[in-house]
C-alpha cells in the first residue's frame, strides 16, 4: 500500500473565501461563544445542557444528580475539538483560557483508574454494563478526538494525558484475551479516535484496541445479547428494545458486511475507522471492502444533497434505491461522517471519486444544517417540506420546519462547527512531492514538499464560476514538484493553463496532475464547467421518477415558497428551456439563483371536490431556484429539490 | 325533524349476489368458526387470544392471570354480534349453542353490582381509574352492541339482561351530578351502544348516559388530566404518554369540533353517536355539526378507497388534503366506522351523498381488509406498496405486505365480519310508505309499508354492469307506495323504466323516487352508468398531483405486480386512450379487469449511476388493472392506485 496523503497543519492554511467565510467565520464569532454559554446553561430560552454542571458534580465541586443524555459529556468534547481547530489556525488566548478551564474540569472528573464519564460516575451505575446503549465508548472517543486536536493545536498535553490514561484503562478492560470484556461500542467512534491517539502518541496498544473493536463487532454469539451486556436491563432509550443488531452494524462480522445498514452516523463512523485500520494494517481486503460499502452508499443509498439515512425510526439506512424526500432523516452528523469516511478513502487511494462526494456533502447538507446566523440548526435535512403537513402529520414529526436553537441531543451543531473549523483538512492534502488541491476554496497554503517549501495562493469564486487560479511560490526560485487538482466528475470539460498557455497534464482517477518545474509566481489556471445542469435520478428510486433536479457545480438547488409561492409540487419544469442564471447580490450576502421555465397548476381554478373527472388547469410560469444549502433562511415555507419534469 | 329511516329485519332480507356472496358466505362458513377457535386458543400457529380463558378465570372456573390486551373481552363481543346477524338471517342451532355458552361465561364473569370486565376484575386494578387508556367503556359498548343484536336475532334475553345490569352500574357511576365520576370513554363506542340499548329497552337513562358522555367530552378542565383519571399512572400503552387530547377527540367540547381529528376509529364512532343523539334529541344544530364533520372527512381527509387515517402514529387524521399513499394507516375498522356514521346520517336526512360514501367504503377498503380465503386480514390499507421497501423502511413498519392470519389486537377481523353479516342494514331502509334501495346487491326483501306487505326481488350484476332490475310484489294485487333508488353521483346518466317503459320519477338528494300504484309483477329497471372512468384528485393533495386513478362504479382499481411487473410507479397512463374492459372469468371467481395504455420506463436500459444527466427511456405498453378490493390475493407484490398521467 502506498503512503497515504497527509493533512497540512491548519495554521498553514488561511481560508479567505467569499462563500465559505460566511460559515467558517461563524464558528469563532458566534458558534463557539454561543455553544460555551449553552453547555454552561446561560442561554435564556434554550434547553438546558447540564454538560458543564455534570462535570462540576463529578469533580465534587457541587452536589446534584447527573442531568441530560447519557452522552452529555460529548458536548464539551466537541466544543473543545472545534476550539482546537480554531486555535490551530490562530491562537486565541481568551478562547484557550476557557478551554483550559474545561480541560481542568474534565481532568478533575477522571477516576483514579482513568475511567472518565460523568453519567456513570455520578449515577454509580455499573461501568460498561450496557454497551449497546450506554455510549461510554462513544463518549470516550469524542474526548480522545478533542484531546488530540487540542494537543496538536497548542502543544499543551494535559488533556492528552487524561485521555491516554482513559484509553489505557479501556485497553485493560476490553480485548479478546480471557478475563477481558469481549464487547465493543454500540455507537462506533472510539475506533477512529483511538487511531488518532495512536498516530499522535505512537502507542501501538491504542491502534490494537481500535482493531479489536472493529474485528469483534458482529461476531457470533452477539455480544449485545450476552450476559455481560444485558445484565443492565434498565433500558436508557425505550426504542432500543425494538432495534435489531443491524441498527448498530452488529448483524454480522464487519468483514462480511457489504451493504450500508443501520444507524447512518454509526455506520460511517465505523467505516472511517475501517479505512484507518485498512491503511495501518496494510489490509488490502479491508480497504476493498470499505470501497464496496462506500459504493453501496453513493450509488444506491445517498441523497443528491450528500445526505444519508432514509428513515427517521432508527435514523438509518433502509434499502437500495429507497430515498423518500419528505420522510427521510438525512442527519447533519451523518453527512459529516460521510465526508470523514470519504476523505480517508481519498487519502489512501488518491481517487477523486471520494473527494467528489466530500464536496457534495459539504456544499449541501453540511451547510443546510446551519442557519446563516450561526445559531440555529437542522438535525434532519429533508429534500421536500410542506410545513402545514410536516407539522400535522406525525409520520414527519422528526422534521422541523425551521432550524432550532439547540436540541436536547446536541450532536449536530458541534459536529458542524468542528467540520467548518477544520475545512482546511478537506481542502488540501500532500504527499512527498505533490500538493493535492481538493476543494476550490480561496485560500493560501504553505507546505513543505521534498523539493522544498512552497506557498500557494488559490483564488476562486467557486461555484459561482469555475475559474480557479493558483499562484505558485516555491521558496527557491524554481523547484520540481507536482500539483494535483481535482477534476470534479460533473465538469466534463476542463482547460488547464500555466501562465496563460495550455499546459500539459495527466489525468488520473479524477485528478489533473501537473508535474513540472515551478517558478515563483507561476500562475496555474483551471477552468471547470460549473454551468447549471439538470440532473435525473436512477429510475429505480421510485420517489424521483419523472422528476429533475438542478445543480451548479457541487450545489444542489431547490425551490422555496418565498420565491415561488405554495404548491411547489404542482410545478412542472421544462428542462428543454434554457436556465437563466441570475445573481442576486442581496440574497444571503449574494448568491447565484436560477430562473427556470415551465408550468404550474392554477389553483384559483380548482374546485372543492376531492375527487373529480376534471384534470387541473396548468399555466405557464417561471421559477426561481436557490442553493439548497441556503434554504430556510427566510422563515418557514415549502421547499422542493426534485421537481416534476415536462 | 322527520322520522328517520329504519332497517328492515335481517331475516327478511336474503342476499344472493354474485359478488357479495364470495365475502358474505365466508362469515358463517369460515370466519365465525375460525374466530371461535381463535378466541379459544385452538388455532395452531396463530397468536393466542386468551379471550375465553380470561372469562373462565373471571368466572372462577380456572386459575390464572389475565392475558392479552386490556380490551381483549371485545373479541368475544364482536364474535357474538356477528353470530347474531347470521342467526338473525337464518337460525343455526349449532352456532347458537356456542353463543349461548359464551353468554353464560360472560354472565358468570359479571360482578354482583353489574360491573363486567375481565381485565379489571382479574387484575384487581381500580375500576374506571384510567379512562384515557383503560378501554372499559369501549369494551362495555361492544358487549352492549352484541347483546342487543343477539336479543333481536333470537329473542333470548339473558345477555341483554347482563348488559342492562352493567349499564345500570355505569349510570350510577358516571354523570354530571355531584358524587359521580365526570369522565367519559377514552375510546368512544359506549355512546352509540347505549343508544342502541335505549332503542331496544326504551329505558331513557341509557340514552341520557350516552348524551352525558358526548356532551362532557372535551370540556375544560380536561377530565383526562384530572386527579380521578391520572391517579393510575401505570400507562398501559407507553405511546399514549405523547398523545394530545385531540387523539381522543377531547381537545375541545364536542359541539365546537368542526374538523375530524385524532384516532380515526374513535372519531367516527363518536360521530356516529352524535348523529344518533342529534336524532333522539331532535337537535338540528348537532345534526348540522355532524354534517360539517362528515364533509370535512369526505372532502378533505378521505382516501378514494373510502379509508381514513393518514398517519400510522396515532392511527389518525392529520390535516386537510394530506393523503400520502404509502405511509397512511387507513384502518379497516375506521372504514367500518365511516360506513356506520354515514349510514346514520343517511337514515336521518335521506340524503344520498352519505350513502355514496357508504358504498365507496364497503366496495373498497372493507373488502381489501379481508383475503378471499376469509382467514387473512389487513388492518392497514395502503394505496401504494413496494414490498421490498415497505419491509425495509421502518417509516412503513405498520404496513404489511401480505394479509396476516390474526393480529394481537383483533379489532379489524371481527369488525369486518359483523359488517358483512349485516350488509342488509346498508342495502335497504324503509319509512312508512317508501322502500329505499341503497346498494345494488342482488337480494330479495319482504317488508311492510303503510300500503301493506310487499316483496321486492332485486337482480343485478353490479358493478360489472349498471342494469338493476327490481320485481315488485305487493301482497295485495296493487298498492300505492314509493320506491326510492339511489342514483350514485358517479352515474351522470340514468334511465328509469317500469315494465319496459320510461317511467316518471322525481330526483331528490341523490334518490330516484317512484311513487305510484304498483301491481304484482311490476318490473322496475334502472340503468346506471358504471363504465370505467378516470378520476383525478384535488391538486391540493400533493401526493396525487399529476396522477390519475381508475374507477368503475364504486370500485377503485389498482395495478398489481402480478399483472404488470415491477416499478409500477414508472408507468404513465394515457388517459386519452380508450379503456378496454376485459372480463377475466378465472380471476378471483370472475372479475372485470381493465386494459390501459401508456408508457413505462425501460429498465433494461438503465445504467448504474444514481445521479445522471440522462433521462430514462420510455416504451409503449399496456397495463391491466384489477379492483382494489381484490388486491394481494396472489402473493406479495407491488400495488398502485394513483397512476402517473401523460
Amino acid at each position: 500500500m502506498e503512503t497515504k496523503l497527509q493533512n497540512v497543519e491548519l495554521n498553514r492554511i488561511r481560508i479567505d473565501d467569499g462563500f465559505w467565510n460566511r460559515y467558517i467565520n461563524l464558528v469563532e464569532d458566534v458558534i463557539l461563544p454561543f455553544q460555551w454559554d449553552l453547555i454552561n446553561d446561560s442561554v435564556e430560552g434554550a434547553e438546558k445542557s447540564y454538560c458543564i454542571q455534570n462535570f462540576k458534580i463529578a469533580c465534587g465541586y457541587q452536589e446534584g444528580e447527573h442531568k441530560g443524555m447519557v452522552f452529555q459529556d460529548t458536548d464539551v468534547a466537541k466544543w473543545l475539538e472545534a476550539v482546537a481547530y480554531c486555535v490551530a489556525k490562530k491562537r486565541n488566548p481568551k478562547l484557550e483560557a476557557l478551554a483550559d478551564a474545561a480541560v481542568d474540569l474534565i481532568a478533575g472528573a477522571q477516576c483514579e483508574d482513568g475511567y472518565l464519564n460523568t453519567y456513570f460516575t455520578i449515577t454509580g451505575k455499573p461501568r460498561w454494563s450496557n454497551l449497546f446503549e450506554g455510549h461510554e465508548l462513544y463518549t470516550a472517543g469524542h474526548m480522545i478526538e478533542a484531546a488530540v486536536a487540542y494537543y496538536q493545536a497548542t502543544g499543551k498535553d494535559k488533556f492528552l494525558k487524561v485521555v491516554c490514561r482513559m484509553a489505557d484503562d479501556m485497553c485493560e478492560v476490553f480485548g479478546c484475551e480471557n478475563g477481558k470484556l469481549h464487547g465493543y461500542p454500540g455507537h462506533p467512534e472510539a475506533e477512529l479516535a483511538l487511531v488518532k491517539l495512536y498516530r499522535v502518541t505512537h502507542e501501538r496498544r491504542y491502534l490494537e484496541l481500535a482493531n479489536y473493536f472493529v474485528r469483534a463487532r458482529g461476531t457470533r454469539p452477539c455480544y449485545f445479547a450476552s450476559e455481560d451486556c444485558v445484565k443492565n436491563q434498565d433500558f436508557i432509550f425505550p426504542e432500543f428494545r425494538d432495534f435489531d443488531w443491524d441498527y448498530a452494524q452488529a448483524h454480522m462480522p464487519v468483514k462480511d458486511q457489504t451493504t450500508a445498514e443501520g444507524h447512518a452516523v454509526r455506520a460511517v463512523y465505523l467505516y472511517s475507522a475501517m479505512a484507518d485500520l485498512a491503511y495501518e494494517y496494510e489490509d488490502e481486503e479491508l480497504l476493498k471492502q470499505c470501497d464496496v460499502l462506500w459504493t453501496n452508499i453513493v450509488k444506491k443509498r445517498m441523497y443528491i444533497t450528500g445526505s444519508i439515512g432514509s428513515a427517521s425510526y432508527g435514523e438509518r439506512f433502509t434499502t437500495d434505491y429507497d430515498l423518500p424526500n419528505n420522510t427521510n432523516y438525512s442527519e447533519s452528523c451523518a453527512t459529516v461522517g460521510l465526508a470523514m469516511f470519504s476523505n480517508r478513502m481519498f487519502q489512501i487511494t488518491k481517487d477523486g471519486k471520494y473527494m467528489d462526494i466530500v464536496e457534495q456533502a459539504l456544499y449541501n447538507t453540511l451547510l443546510s444544517g446551519i442557519a446563516m446566523d450561526g445559531k440555529h440548526f437542522f438535525y434532519v435535512n429533508p429534500l421536500e417540506v410542506v410545513p402545514e403537513i410536516a407539522e400535522k402529520n406525525p409520520t414527519m414529526r422528526h422534521v422541523k420546519t425551521e432550524r432550532q436553537l439547540w436540541f436536547g441531543v446536541a450532536c449536530c451543531p458541534p459536529n458542524i462547527a468542528r467540520t467548518l473549523a477544520s475545512m482546511g483538512d478537506y481542502t488540501y492534502a500532500v504527499d512527498a512531492d505533490t500538493l493535492y488541491v481538493n476543494l476550490f476554496i480561496a485560500s493560501r497554503i504553505e507546505t513543505e514538499l521534498e523539493a522544498g517549501k512552497a506557498a500557494f495562493t488559490l483564488t476562486a469564486d467557486y461555484p459561482l464560476n469555475g475559474d480557479i487560479k493558483i499562484v505558485v511560490e516555491p521558496e527557491r526560485s524554481r523547484a520540481e514538484f507536482t500539483i494535483a487538482v481535482r477534476k470534479p466528475a460533473f465538469s466534463k470539460e476542463v482547460t488547464v493553463m500555466v501562465n496563460g498557455k495550455q499546459a500539459e497534464y495527466t489525468l488520473e482517477k479524477g485528478y489533473i496532475y501537473l508535474k513540472r518545474e515551478w517558478k515563483k509566481g507561476d500562475e496555474l489556471q483551471i477552468s471547470l464547467d460549473v454551468s447549471f445542469r439538470f440532473v435525473r435520478c436512477n429510475p429505480r428510486v421510485r420517489d424521483n421518477i419523472g422528476k429533475v433536479s438542478l445543480m451548479k457545480g457541487p450545489w444542489v438547488y431547490c425551490l422555496e415558497e418565498a420565491d415561488n409561492g405554495k404548491y411547489l409540487s404542482s410545478i412542472i419544469i421544462d428542462a428543454k428551456m434554457p436556465i437563466q442564471e441570475e445573481y442576486d447580490g442581496e440574497l444571503f450576502g449574494g448568491t447565484a439563483c436560477a430562473k427556470l421555465f415551465g408550468t404550474r397548476i392554477d389553483y384559483s381554478d380548482t374546485g372543492d371536490e376531492l375527487y373529480t373527472d376534471a384534470a387541473p388547469v396548468y399555466k405557464a410560469d417561471s421559477f426561481k431556484a436557490i442553493p439548497y444549502c441556503m434554504w430556510n433562511n427566510r422563515g418557514k415555507g415549502e421547499m422542493l429539490v426534485w421537481m416534476r419534469e415536462a
